[in-house]
Formats: structure tokens, C-alpha cells, sequence
């Protein structure tokens, strides 16, 4: 079995998130049937959107130090569970000694698998994410088209930060689904939940299958790298 | 501000409990403001309750493999999210370069800041914690009384293995209460929510302030020990 190494901080409460859905998706009747995980988080790492689009400090050198302490620790590959560090990925796989599992390709071929090819996928996320066009580099080179909400978007940025951000859950999801059908009008196949607290969310509300959650993709695709069974 | 290390996998849940608790009650408005987290969820640690109460392996060795890794890694101290593991406390001292924080201290400090001296202490746990005696020393030590469930035990053992453990929260916490209830009439002041299953709990049950939780009183003395601001 291998050792997953966690990159983590960004932020802390999806990087829980995602070791939560690892150890909840891994078929383990006992403590010692999961995985050997290891996690740096890491709070030094600087505020990635604010470096891409913006004049913040460049997060790479502070990502070095976290994953020289991964692989110092064993680590057999490495995953980043924020959406937007995804941005530094070239960078990081020259710096790492070991492979580093991508959520966004990790997403877009789990969207190929279920959903077919050629599919119009609507993006839930925050102004950041969008406007660093990180989604859409991925998502058009397999082919797909990507619409993003117009009307409604400033509803999913008050779901996010009103909501869930706050821990005020009688949000209610009726401002994220008058965006998905604002997208769905203009053809959307299917959304991405493309911002880890919209993945935090799947554990308080119900969400049908064509919302798709990078982060419970990447949990699954890291157990099956590790060696592990998903339950 | 210090690093903080720690020694995870005894369950993962647990730690990932633990790692959220740290986090949300840390005093930071951005990703920056936390705390430098490293965590081993070290899935190799044989069972604690069998080589307490059977003749199961010596979990130490591997839970010192923890140690050296967190060490390598820059932690300035450890911490150990799982009551039983407790029991290893002095060996483990005498092997790690780096102070280990103890939960069970920290709880017996928390109840007599909170109740006061003296008091009776009702313990919910599982029958292999009750039957290590491991909460029974630290109590004692400091003075005051332990009380168990008896004719409710089985009651305990149902609401953490039919109810948290299988995530069926249709459960309630009616059977908890009666136990409760009966170490009232024992004459307990509080209760300690003596397995992490318990901590789990408190996500989603209302407890009132009688209700001990180690993982939320380990987290908070973290956040000082660190060096943070408690929320």
C-alpha cells in the first residue's frame, strides 16, 4: 500500500474534508485497514487567487517546504485538495520527487466516464476561481464547453460566504439552484461543485448526480492509487 | 508560533475531528492566520484496547515511527486524538525529543478550572476504555470520584456502535441520557464524553455544559500551547 501525502492548509477545513471522505470511502472494517495518510498544514502557504490575479507573494516556495516534509515522511504521491493551487501544478511536478495526483484531470475524467464526452458543464465557484480560468483550461482541453452563471452568480458567492463559510446552513441551496438552472438554459450537462465549501456542503444538503464534488472524486482516485479498495 | 504534531490514525475520523476542532476554533479570519499542522494518520498502530486487555500487539513501536516522522517534520509538540492511546503516555514521553500534550490531563484540568475540586465524574466510554481504567487514574489522582453506568452500559456501547459508527443518527440520544441519568442518582457532577465517537457526537447532538468533550478541550489547549487565540 502506498502513503498519500496531503498538501494542505488551503484551507485547513477542506484538507479535513477531504481526509474525512478518504477514510469514510475507504472499505475498512477497522482502524487498521485505512490508509497511511500524512498531511502538512501548511497556513504559510499565501493566498493563492491573490498571487494569480492580484500582486500577492507566489505560494510555490512555501508548497516546496510542505512537500520536501512529505516526502520526507515517505509519502508515494501528492494531492492538493483547493481547486486553485491546482493553477501551480506544472511548477510543483518539476519541484516533487513524486507524482502529484491532479483533482481538476482527476474531475474531468470522472465527468468523461459518467456523463460521455462533449458535455456542457456548469461552474459553481467562487468570482476568484472563475476569473482565474483555472476550470476552463482543463475542461476545454477534453473537449468540453464550459458556461458559468450571469444573473445568478452573485447568489452562489452569498451560498458560499453568507452560508457556509459562517455555518449558517438555513441558507438553503435555492440561490445555488436558480444559478445551475440559469446554467442548465444555457445547455449545462452537469455542474462542478468548484470550490471546497460547495464540497463541504454536500454533507449538509442533497445534491442529485449531475453535481459533481472534485473533492470526492480525488478522495476515491487516492484510495484506488494507494492501493486501497473504495468502499 | 509553534508547530503542532499529531499522532493520528487511532481512528482517522477521530483525528480528522480533532484537526476541524483545532481549526474552527482558532481565532483567524483567512487561511494565514491558522495553525502549522502536521499530522501522521498511521494506520500501521495495532490496536490499543487488545493489548491492553488481550494479548494483541505492542502498538508503541509503530506509534514511535509517528513520533520520529512529526519530529522530522518541525513539531514542536504532539498530541494523540484517542483516549486509549493514553494508557502508552509515560512510555511514549520517554521516547519522543519533543513534549507530548495529555488529553486526560488536560480534561482533569478543564473539570476542576470549570466544576471546581472534588467532584464526582460519570464516565461515558466504551466497556474496553471503562475496562483499561484508564480514565479512573486520572481522575483519582486529582482528587475526585468515578462513577460508570451499570444497569445502562449496554446502552452506551449501542448509541457508539449502532448509532456513530454506522452514522445512524435516527438513533437519539435518549439511551446516552438514561445512562446519564443513572450516574446522576450516583451522585455525578458532569460527565466525560469518554470516547471519540462520543466527541463526534456533539457535531450533531445538543449537549449541555455537564457534558465533558477531551477532543474540544484538547483542541483549545493546542491553539494556546501553539501560540494561536482561542475563538
Amino acid at each position: 500500500m502506498k502513503t498519500i501525502g496531503i498538501i494542505g492548509g488551503m484551507g485547513p477545513l477542506a484538507t479535513a474534508d477531504l481526509y474525512k471522505k478518504i477514510t469514510v470511502n475507504t472499505a475498512a472494517d477497522c482502524d487498521q485497514e485505512q490508509l497511511h495518510i500524512v498531511i502538512d498544514s501548511n497556513s504559510a502557504i499565501p493566498d493563492r487567487t491573490k498571487h494569480i490575479i492580484a500582486d500577492g507573494a507566489d505560494p510555490v516556495p512555501e508548497m516546496t517546504k510542505s512537500i520536501r516534509r512529505l516526502e520526507q515522511c515517505g509519502a508515494d504521491f501528492l494531492i492538493m485538495p483547493c481547486n486553485t493551487a491546482h493553477f501551480f501544478y506544472d511548477r510543483l511536478c518539476q519541484i516533487s520527487s513524486v507524482p502529484i495526483l491532479n483533482m481538476l484531470n482527476a474531475t474531468v475524467d470522472h465527468i468523461k466516464a459518467t456523463f460521455g464526452s462533449g458535455k456542457t458543464v456548469g461552474l459553481l465557484a467562487t468570482d476568484g476561481t472563475i476569473q482565474s480560468g483555472i476550470y476552463d483550461t482543463y475542461l476545454e482541453k477534453a473537449g468540453m464547453t464550459v458556461v458559468k452563471p450571469v444573473k445568478h452568480q452573485a447568489k452562489v458567492m452569498e451560498f458560499i460566504y453568507d452560508g457556509i463559510k459562517k455555518n449558517n446552513l438555513d441558507i438553503g441551496i435555492d440561490g445555488l439552484m436558480a444559478a445551475a438552472d440559469e446554467m442548465s438554459a444555457m445547455g449545462a450537462d452537469l455542474f462542478i461543485l468548484g470550490c471546497t465549501e460547495l464540497s463541504a456542503a454536500t454533507d449538509y444538503y442533497r445534491f442529485d448526480e449531475r453535481f459533481v464534488d472534485p473533492l470526492l472524486v480525488l478522495a476515491k482516485k487516492s484510495i484506488a492509487e494507494a492501493g486501497g479498495r473504495v468502499r
